[in-house]
């Protein structure tokens, strides 16, 4: 079932390797069935080279059992489970440890708008989660992981805002479908590295004129969008 | 019509991507001729590896209408038209969103004279504009964009200087041709980098000495130059 | 004798480059035969292209003495026989001069706790020898060196703790086999980036909560670890 | 004449591009025959690619004067010629722009002696010339910058301090044939790097122990060196 989902997600969960995102199996992209109620994820620990579609994991989103497959899901499926849950526009989930993002998620700060490129794909700053309690932590990590990524967004749609850091973690990132989700991630790392080479110049840079943001967000993605080709996709809405 | 310069346009923006000036879509490059009053311009969104010489889009420098061609031109078209209609010396304009040269642009800062690579081919520290103003973002965005570049470079020969960097936004650069447009991006990056991997040493460093600048612009560039071989080129003026 | 620790050991040091973990010929991996009581080395100062099975060189464990082999061992191979003496659960051996834990060490701090990157690997910060005394210099420097390294792991278990940064030096990493110290050495490196990148942003980061550090430390290497599949070996214990 | 010199001088400045030390034309090596009074340099401003071991430039060390070759030699060939007159041992001469060198220049410091790896190659911290007074600048600039190199060497061996920065422009290295100089340089920049990623981390690092420093040092160089092979020339004295 579901193939051709399966080589969508193992596609995208190659492509992190091109894209420079990960390093050893630090990385994990999922796809979501919405109609048939299951996501379809990387398995634990697997080397990227050795991902067929075929190996792909699928487990139900209702209650994350698995439903096909013979390994082991991402041990991160609960807090892609709980992205699919609040999110009902997103149709592909990606966690990655990328340098720069990681290293904000790590300095504990949301990134901050600081120039067009940051606003050509953000609506707002990159929210950073609040760190999660003892308790929160000692059960059910994994899905309060995703709980605290979906308090962070608030009220914001989540395709203006396709990225958050989990604090001391590193990023998520999340789109139409899996490939999109991974073109969000490698915006959301460019963005970090453009913000960390912003503050090694200028330690406290104030934020970019919000007209400016404003302007560029919504020349891309607003109802008067002009930048792109009238029937392309490439945008995150 | 205009097939060398498709031509040239077309694999100037190629080399955007060999140079390492850009990810995804985030760059583009222009070419003019003035004797038919036309400019060659990138469309917008497209990949570059898609990129082809007949699907360069053609605009009259009169008033940015689209001469020839399928697709919508670059959304920066405006800013390039007012470089050319205010430099007449140029040939060729660029924008990227290259890693350091932005970082600049973000920190709100022009690129100081630290060092013999920034003086051997800028004549003084790479302008930085003023923000724009909220009626200057509002209407005619990227035309206003290229008017506060113009303004940035005041009486300064725009050949002796030939990039700027837009103010939480990020650099143009420009040359005699497309190809050399794209060279004096290339240096203006390897420039910010270079200033950049300095103030991480000393935070607030000195300026060079201005005689020493002087010495190493002049002896490209100067009239009486003697740097590189008598009939070359590359030089920029 | 040994012929197949003298494939892996010299897989294991070509791997070095294939990491970016080393540049001319700074660095060197070894392995262990227990049994036998002999250590398998990369010679001294020969480029990692040149190395094949039949050049490392076998010393005894016992007194450091050449038992084979016609090249200079590793300067270093005191060091490596002191680690194998303190440490009876490693089986490799791998002493770079890889940028980021390098520049850790030359800032003679240990590696922090910054992110579950950190702690999916290491059980606490990755530890900072004291410096050498002079006396330690002069004489015997190089066992001296994996002495002051077996001090800073104090009671620790070394394969929770599969690296240490010697102070003013650099890093040293181990593990069950030559290809997992190599393993470990690469993971150090992105964990010394990471954490050089988070400095970038906020000078004094607060380190994570211990809670969530404990958390992914034992979901990978735990008594119920449930990371990764069941039957794999890539974990460190 | 000197068809082998002009082989290995180019083979040098082709190998600049291997190392990741230049971009565009930004670096020059030379080769000296001393017996003959000659040098051989790098034609200016020629991309590497195009350079052949014919179009290599002669020079007489006496007067600088072109003995042989069709092309200007490199504007810094009087810089090149003040080392090889002040320093007897030196048999190669390497110019560049490399990123992290040239940014210790730019900062207007010398490289201090951080770490064992800085100390496996230089015997102290890697000088940064004065700067130039404007009469130095203004006549004889080349030859001027050649002097405060030596100026800044004072009575240090050169081959056991193989590099030295020019205050507000770059690194020099040299070594005993070009082959050694280049590698000498691609040391140096790995040495900056190191020393810029510590101040990173640590703004201003104590340097490590001098006893430390000279052992390293010493057991590569010294008279009782014992890395390497020993038949190997690799080391820089």
């Amino acid at each position: 079932m579901l193939d051709d989902l399966k080589q969508r997600v193992c596609d995208a969960n190659k492509r992190l390797v091109d894209e420079g995102l990960v390093m050893m199996t630090f990385g994990n992209v999922s796809g979501i069935d919405r109609d048939g109620g299951h996501v379809v994820i990387k398995p634990s620990g697997v080397a990227y080279d050795d991902l067929r579609p075929e190996t792909m994991v699928v487990v139900s989103v209702a209650d994350g059992e698995t439903v096909e497959g013979d390994a082991r899901p991402s041990s991160d499926t609960p807090t892609h489970l709980e992205l699919y849950r609040a999110f009902d526009a997103i149709g592909g989930v990606v966690h990655t440890h990328s340098v720069h993002a990681t290293a904000w998620a790590q300095a504990r700060r949301p990134i901050p708008r600081l120039g067009t490129t940051h606003a050509d794909h953000f609506s707002g700053p990159v929210p950073c989660t609040r760190p999660l309690t003892p308790q929160e932590i000692e059960a059910d990590y994994e899905a309060n992981t995703g709980k605290v990524l979906v308090e962070a967004l608030g009220e914001t749609d989540p395709l203006a805002s396709p990225a958050a850091l989990v604090v001391s973690h590193g990023p998520f990132a999340w789109g139409r479908d899996p490939n999109e989700a991974v073109t969000h991630a490698a915006i959301l790392e460019y963005v970090a590295r453009l913000a960390t080479e912003t503050v090694r110049i200028e330690p406290y840079p104030r934020p970019a004129a919000d007209e400016l943001m404003d302007k560029h967000f919504n020349r891309k993605h607003g109802p008067n969008a002009y930048y792109g080709q009238a029937d392309e996709g490439e945008t995150n809405r």
